[in-house]
């Protein structure tokens, strides 16, 4: 850095509804990772900067400083095109799982880091290490050795990205900032460019279970992070996706795992077939290779194979048996009807304090803990019959679960319809 | 505190500009005060407050919690009412020197718990300890004699005072967090009624000298302050006055003293005279002594004797020598005209640059140091007389107190008038 600034002098052009200069934003994350900066006074200007916002310059800078911040990965001397998929986060989304090895069987390569769940929605590695043997910390060499060979990596981010970014992460969360779009976006973009991928689809979701829970809002974190992925020079789209319901019939661990292996096999849910094929498709494109159709590659059983190579590779079992929850409980359908909402919120906090996510990072989760869905919103159901099934080690957790469900669900009289958004609402390039 | 809150949960209701309940009031300064609520945690509520204001309530209530976190002084033992006031500080600013002997003349006790300069506002301590001999800091229990025998007191605050606001002021110093009006209005407040002053006058500042640029800004923290002190029962008025130009015809510290002295002899600058008056009359009138007319005793020496009395109460030689500085130099009227402008701001900033006030806390002062005036806005003046004479002990100081004048005074064509607010803006009570 040539020149220095004020920290407060940078918080005060913010307050004041100002634009940062590229030389406030470069200092400023600098010398924030080196502590230079205090954590109090990132906060304030945080808080600043969730009240009044930033210009697309000052977020595209802002992402670039913290790209700099640390390593950056570069996939072209891979003898394949790269892609990547980035999930705002929802209950039940186990897209990632059928997606990167289907996406890697069309001839595709993704490099997927991924992260662990926090509060309700859930965490990808965590539902990975419910497979047996299965390893998430990965060297560089390694996953740039199995993309060659396999064409999927899933594995945790190593420290050396984004280092600001996750001191500011942790930061924002205790300090009441992390709802701010610039800031939501640039942490999510900062790490995906910083992976190196040369392009990238985001899967932004709207609804209760969701961040951003309305399309508004969804629109504008996706028009911003496809803005900072273009800027950067990642071919980058965004779909608007429904998390008004859970995705699939299960929210947990190895319950998603299983579901996923159902889809990979040409069953599983129709919403969670939909949703891979249609991100599968968008993750071709982007990579140039539009003139494959995923939907064979599900069909031919490529995409198992290449999951199970995945998994071998990473040191986990792919034929063995998942973990199974010690206990289970019902919840029935107190009338007949139609079951018009399953709240996708409800569902995930039940599914956390049953013991599948966790409360703190440190907190260790049940590989067989969750929820199982018997029926989707739009289905007639009869008076009596199993609507969900609650799955947990320590039957404890029961109550509090059941708590987390009332109102989840809506029975109405026959005849009646959902009222639901569409499963993609829509797509920004 | 018998419920608890939880800190993210307190800065998301302001952020979303929510009132604070009383319960999270209490809670958040009582958790900050003991370190549960931490910096990072407080400056991004502190930052939410300055963007989404209090109301009246919130104010009121986190004043108290203030208050509370620290010990109350008592005066209600003494044998004469107590008043006391504040200045929001301005440059030349020396009003309380004259001022607390002038009202103790008149039978009413002025207990000034004072503070020391940062920036280009001069402090009230640092003028005094030009004095040889004179000592700040003092026991509450010799406060309460002087007060009973001499009448009037000006002494650094004890550490027992409102601690939580010790604490967030410091904070807000390195935040950008100052300039909110809640925040400065309960500092201000919760110190002066946690003191136990049974009046207090207001002298709000307005003009580039002050912390409020503009009479809308002065007014609503005049209005604040008296709200609070009311609210408080403490008999509160305020007066707005002008800070464009400075106080009198010197700014540093000796060279504040000598004035104020001259002030208490029946001479000393005009408008100094004239706001000492303004202010001993509302300090008398809170306390109930509205019959006395303060200009008797600064006419027949007893205000005077007051002054020598407090200043040997604490150690000071009222009749000793004051400091000089070592070096000086003159600031010569460039044309013939009239002086129209003399900017407070500039003058103060040359005042600290010359080594009158202190770049951080730890910094030592110049006694002999400032900036003294030979002419004031209205004044004809010729070319090549003098205008300033700056003060220093190290002279390569000159430089940058000569930089900072650039532009501070205005000599206008002859029959030109200065465009100035009034000294006395206005009154709140």
């Amino acid at each position: 850095m040539s020149e220095a600034f004020d920290a407060v002098d940078v918080i005060i052009a913010k307050r004041g509804k100002g634009e940062l200069t590229d030389g406030q934003i470069d200092w400023v994350i600098d010398a924030y990772t080196r502590g230079a900066v205090a954590d109090e006074q990132m906060s304030s200007l945080a808080m600043a900067i969730l009240l009044n916002g930033m210009t697309r310059r000052e977020i595209s800078r802002w992402t670039g400083a913290m790209i700099a911040s640390g390593e950056r990965m570069d996939f072209s001397g891979l003898s394949r095109p790269t892609a990547d998929k980035h999930s705002t986060g929802g209950v039940g989304d186990k897209i990632t799982l059928p997606l990167a090895p289907l996406v890697a069987a069309c001839g595709v390569a993704v490099p997927q880091l991924s992260g662990r769940g926090l509060g309700h929605t859930g965490g990808t590695l965590d539902k990975l290490e419910s497979i047996p043997g299965w390893q998430a910390a990965m060297s560089n060499e390694a996953m740039m050795r199995q993309l060659e060979d396999v064409g999927a990596v899933i594995c945790a981010a190593g420290d050396g990205l984004a280092p600001a970014d996750k001191k500011l992460y942790a930061l924002r969360d205790v300090t009441g900032t992390v709802e701010a779009i610039p800031l939501i976006a640039s942490s999510i973009m900062s790490k995906k460019i910083a992976e190196g991928t040369g392009a990238l689809v985001l899967d932004v979701k709207v609804g209760s279970g969701a961040f951003m829970k309305n399309v508004d809002d969804a629109r504008e974190l996706a028009r911003t992070m496809v803005d900072l992925g273009t800027d950067a020079g990642v071919k980058t789209v965004a779909m608007l996706t429904n998390m008004q319901v859970p995705l699939g019939l299960t929210a947990g661990n190895a319950i998603e795992v299983r579901e996923s292996v159902e889809v990979l096999a040409g069953g599983g849910p129709e919403d969670v077939v939909e949703l891979t094929l249609a991100l599968a498709r968008e993750m071709l494109s982007a990579a140039g290779r539009e003139d494959v159709d995923p939907a064979d590659a599900l069909r031919d059983g490529r995409a198992m194979d290449a999951w199970k190579a995945m998994i071998r590779a990473q040191g986990g079992d792919p034929d063995a048996t998942l973990p199974v929850a010690k206990e289970s409980q019902d919840v029935l359908a107190p009338a007949d009807g139609v079951l018009t909402e399953l709240d996708a919120l409800k569902v995930g906090v039940a599914a956390w304090r049953l013991g599948a996510g966790r409360a703190r990072k440190e907190d260790p989760v049940q590989a067989g803990a969750g929820v199982e869905m018997h029926y989707k919103p739009g289905a007639t159901v009869r008076a009596g019959e199993k609507l969900l099934t609650l799955h947990t080690d320590t039957p404890d957790r029961f109550e509090r679960a059941l708590e987390s469900l009332e109102g989840a669900f809506t029975i109405a009289p026959e005849g009646s319809r959902p009222d639901l958004l569409p499963l993609v609402i829509e797509k920004i390039s």
